[in-house]
């Protein structure tokens, strides 16, 4: 095992440098949804293999149909040391609506405050300050001890937040180059903002959209309103009935796979004493609006869920103008828990939005691809040593947490590569990922650097 | 009575100069409901200032709080000849979605083909083409016999598309200067391409805008998905609810003041014959999807309707984003016919979304001033003489119509000034008022022409 001591300490005193760094790779505008911004996205990939490169891994841009892929490899296999495989993705989230930003989303600042203040930016938690964290750890163990700490592959992609429809068949392209003893992904956040946590069970999900048509054309509501079909009006009404009056879904078959918390579970996280008052008290909520009889914390980790993300139709503009809409659209999310079939779900939705057509009016429905919740193996003793490694760094203890959020490649990684994942991250339930105002705690990106340290080198002896 | 057969002739020799004057005004990008555009709102008005006084009337700006009207005084009283004021809008409708046009909205072509063919552009018809209809008649008038054939006011506005804010306290300002025996409105529909009808009915309206809010910012959906109530979910449920299976509207009081037609004019109704399947047809429709048990026509002329012209909320771009958003908008318009009061309406609409708000979200709802329905004495002779007057310019006999637009300006012609108003106007059902690819019949503008100075004619006697 390399001695931990002076890498703690070189990463304390690089912190300033490695901000830098972080900042430079915020200020790249790779909004992976959005075809403007790809020559951002191929920006941000080059960057990320010229920064492990300079690190000393083998790093290449590897170019899809979609957005790149970065690969990188570096370090020995020693003795029992396992081969590592570190997984982050470089796109970020869509920054609208850019009006409620209070600084430019793709200008990060540090703003100060307790324990170094924050650092402000799309994607400074999600992803790219959490991967960061990784790289740094690596810098710094090259620059004491001269290498890694073990054999490590890092794989970056840069579709995480458009459906990574790429990475399947870059996984299944590169199965034996990307195959290792254990992912490695910091995607995730603490439990609170003094216990870390490693998160054991996520959420798949199944994404769609719907569009409704009536006439061919746009009409003037003074002359049509009345015998007209109007999509927004039958939109809304299958929506509305895809809830019944206790907030469970109603799609047949929808809960199909879904079983209820293992007692022993269920007092785990009790004793997490998640408090519901504080968690949407943050954001100005005060009820769980979920299932009835569940939670919010059980509503997150362990039950589905059927969301509407957008909808649009008709004048949307200032103003106002009386017209009945050739067509609506909604995009419609579910999350998955337990066995939950992705693909029948997405049928079911497509059923439901058939079936509910009156005359004059279709239902277009697109089925994205979607991924099964996942579980992971916690007995294993690679959990085990980063569970006491990230408890030697922080103030509490670290728990083993479930996670509302999907991150397919887990379950991707599983299925292609038969890899376990283990998920440390160092967000706190305050960044805004997704939202705006996104920001990352100069002190979670601190201590992810050295707790990212102190797990690569708990795994080597 | 001024000799008519010349006039004719003129308007005749003159339409390729009309067309090229229309063609001039449609390139006015005149949208009065977006304030990117009220620079070209002015313009318009003072093309139009400038054709008046090209004609020969003292015409003039007026500006007001918010676009401008345009005022305009010719000719003179003689005998019994009335006094007549002729109101139109300069303003258009915006012309989103403009991909859905196949040439660019403000740059007007004509496009050959039978009787002349069309003319294309926004506001070709709505309200620019039929407006100009009357202005070209004065102008044959005055090139015949040197002079108008009465005393003439014309009334424009710039506002009719975003709800005329500024009518009403001009009317009431100006009222002397405006009130005359009967006002000219050009800006209703033909009942066929060979009938031209005078509108006696008009549906009112009243519009609002809806938002419900919930979280205090936009959430993911993985973090908070399940507990965090969902504003697009909210009101999809609130508008859903706003219709039962039937069609009706269920807000209390709704009906109050709707009255069943008449045996007489039901008659009438039933003799025009009117084709359902062809006019549905025409824009891709089957079904009269309103309330059940009422014709098409019925529907459209004599029973009030609720429809949603707008709805929006969370991520509507390219790709998908898991968003919970903060708030869903949504902007509503209702059609009234009868005593139905606009006032107590937006009171049981802001009522109904109050009280369908669950924990944690709450419904802004405003409501924009409207207007009730209207009905005009058909028994006047000066209808019948217009009656006439169009029955000698086109194959088929002019007919009584109702209508199921709300032309505000006649309700409050009638109750800031006394004055009734003769609907005579030469749109069809094809023009794509409101929606891309508007059209107004070179034929429509010709015969139009001639039907104003038919009538104008026909009042000197």
């Amino acid at each position: 095992m390399p001695e931990l001591a002076p890498v703690l300490d070189h990463i304390d005193a690089q912190l300033p440098d490695a901000l830098e760094r972080l900042k430079a790779l915020l200020r790249i505008e790779s909004i992976s949804t959005d075809p403007a911004y790809s020559e951002a996205c191929v920006e941000a990939a080059d960057w990320m293999v010229a920064t492990l490169q300079d690190i000393g891994f083998e790093a290449s841009r590897r170019d899809t149909a979609g957005h790149p892929m970065v690969v990188a490899h570096g370090g020995e296999s020693a003795g029992d040391t396992p081969h590592l495989l570190f997984y982050g993705h470089y796109d970020v989230q869509p920054v609208d609506p850019v009006s409620l930003w209070h600084s430019p989303p793709f200008d990060p600042q540090i703003e100060p405050g307790a324990d170094g203040g924050v650092i402000r930016g799309r994607g400074a938690a999600d992803d790219k300050g959490q991967l960061m964290t990784f790289v740094e750890a690596c810098r710094a163990f090259v620059a004491v001890h001269g290498a890694l700490p073990a054999k490590l592959t890092v794989f970056l992609e840069g579709e995480e937040e458009s459906g990574s429809p790429s990475l399947v068949p870059f996984l299944e392209q590169h199965r034996d180059e990307l195959r290792a003893d254990l992912a490695l992904v910091c995607d995730t956040g603490m439990w609170d903002a003094n216990t870390p946590a490693i998160t054991t069970m996520l959420r798949g999900m199944v994404t769609s959209e719907v569009t409704v048509e009536g006439a061919k054309i746009d009409l003037h509501s003074g002359m049509f309103g009345g015998p007209a079909a109007n999509p927004i009006r039958v939109l809304s009404r299958a929506v509305a009935a895809l809830h019944d009056d206790q907030g469970r879904v109603t799609l047949p078959g929808f809960y199909d796979g879904v079983s209820e918390l293992s007692d022993d579970m269920a007092a785990q996280w009790r004793g997490l004493d998640h408090d519901a008052d504080a968690f949407l008290g943050g954001v100005g909520l005060s009820h769980p609006a979920g299932e009835a009889g569940y939670s919010a914390l059980e509503q997150i980790w362990a039950r589905p869920t059927l969301e509407i993300n957008g909808i649009w139709g008709g004048y949307t503009g200032e103003g106002f103008k009386t017209v009945l809409p050739a067509r609506a659209h909604a995009k419609i999310s579910c999350r998955l828990v337990g066995d939950q079939d992705p693909e029948r779900i997405g049928e079911a939705l497509s059923a439901h939005f058939r079936s509910a057509m009156p005359d004059d009016c279709t239902a277009q429905v697109t089925i994205h691809r979607g991924a099964k919740a996942t579980v992971m193996p916690v007995d294993s003793p690679l959990f085990t040593r980063a569970r006491d490694a990230l408890t030697d760094e922080w103030p509490n203890p670290a728990v083993y947490a479930g996670c509302g959020g999907s991150i397919p490649v887990v379950g991707h990684f599983q299925e292609v590569l038969g890899m376990d994942s283990l998920l440390a991250g160092f967000g706190l339930d305050d960044d805004a990922i997704h939202s705006p105002n996104e920001k990352y705690n100069v002190r979670c990106f601190h201590k992810g650097i050295r707790s990212w340290a102190r797990i690569l080198c708990s795994m080597t002896d």
